[in-house]
């Protein structure tokens, strides 16, 4: 069961998952984010990593309101990414909600084995991508449904945790992941195309820098607007 | 942040809640159940209980299946009440799905407690209905959110986990709780009159008859059909 959200490091996660001989369930959910096209290319990851089932499911977080990624905020331009504060962008719970909804449908299905794409380096510093938050839940797994109670409990993997952005594309890369296919960028215009200057943007390009390769999403970037002469 | 049903249980641990000076928001979960008579139950205790918000989000978990409450299974009658298995009325991850989004919209509005109603006594032997499952949450929910990392974690009160329903009842009772609003049946017709046979109307009879009150909620009951003749 991997929580697919059309970025990179969810795709990469997915891929090592599905390297190591796991049957893929895709669990996308629509929380109200305001990059939608974070959908498709969940789609699109889904349909080129040959997933058994992928579930896309609403759940509408924008009825809480309380981030830049669901209300009508200004996501922050090129802020220093070694603040310790926790930006704006931060969804209330967010991680909590997704493994929650994943526990549900692993369950239901029998899988035993939840993969959720977090890490803790090249991250914003959000509390639910910590070591010690995917800890707490794998604990919550075991105690929360009939499989843990009946002695097979639940696991959550978080195989990308330790390692650096750059790390997670190379390895990525290593698997055959189609990185032009992932979309990153909190802010993008009505065409899809990132701003390149929010975190997500910058974090993402420092990891293609440091890892040395082009990302190939930028390839398909065409001008927004074309005004056609006669 | 108290987490309402509908059913008797959530109502009781609300207005306890309330009785105690706190300002109530209820979050209602439409999560594809199939006694949807639970909604309108739901919201007409939120307004007796005069909360500040009730908010009834969609989550659809019968995309995943796995229970007879929200899938074409048929929903146990006469069953022994304490018999040791789960029941097929099991929801996978129900409560930690309800959980995370209670505590998704009260971080939004800066909430430091949530409140469910699940009882570890008079119960279906539900696994996220035990003390332990609770306390797991609460440690989960201290990492999780944002405002746990700054100091005041969000805390989980399960008031009902060691009351029998009979004591929840008369807790209710002494606090003005209109049991006529609620409803706990799995399995309603069409009219939302309950079976009277699953183990959710059996635990409350019990209930009702062990505080020695009559139920409210069968005082509304009336014939489905009433065939007119001319």
């Amino acid at each position: 069961m991997v929580l697919l959200s059309g970025g990179l490091d969810s795709a990469t996660a997915a891929a090592i998952a599905g390297s190591q001989g796991f049957e893929l369930y895709a669990l996308t959910v629509e929380y109200g984010q305001r990059h939608a096209c974070e959908i498709a290319a969940a789609r699109a990851i889904a349909r080129a990593l040959g997933v058994a089932r992928h579930v896309e499911l609403r759940v509408d977080l924008s009825a809480f309101g309380g981030s830049a990624l669901t209300d009508a905020v200004e996501v922050p331009k090129d802020r220093d990414l070694a603040a310790a504060d926790i930006p704006v962008t931060y969804v209330p719970a967010r991680n909590t909600v997704f493994l929650s909804l994943a526990m549900a449908w692993a369950e239901s299905l029998g899988a035993r084995d939840i993969v959720i794409g977090v890490n803790a380096l090249d991250y914003s510093g959000y509390p639910d991508c910590r070591p010690e938050f995917i800890e707490a839940f794998d604990r919550l797994a075991a105690l929360a449904t009939k499989a843990g109670v009946e002695g097979a409990p639940l696991r959550v993997h978080a195989p990308l945790i330790s390692l650096t952005k750059a790390e997670i594309i190379r390895r990525g890369l290593e698997l055959g992941v189609d990185y032009g296919l992932t979309h990153s960028c909190y802010d993008p215009d009505i065409t899809g195309r990132p701003c390149g200057r929010c975190d997500s943007c910058r974090l993402r390009a420092r990891g293609f820098a440091e890892a040395g390769v082009p990302d190939p999403a930028l390839l398909r970037l065409r001008p927004a607007i074309v005004v056609l002469g006669d």
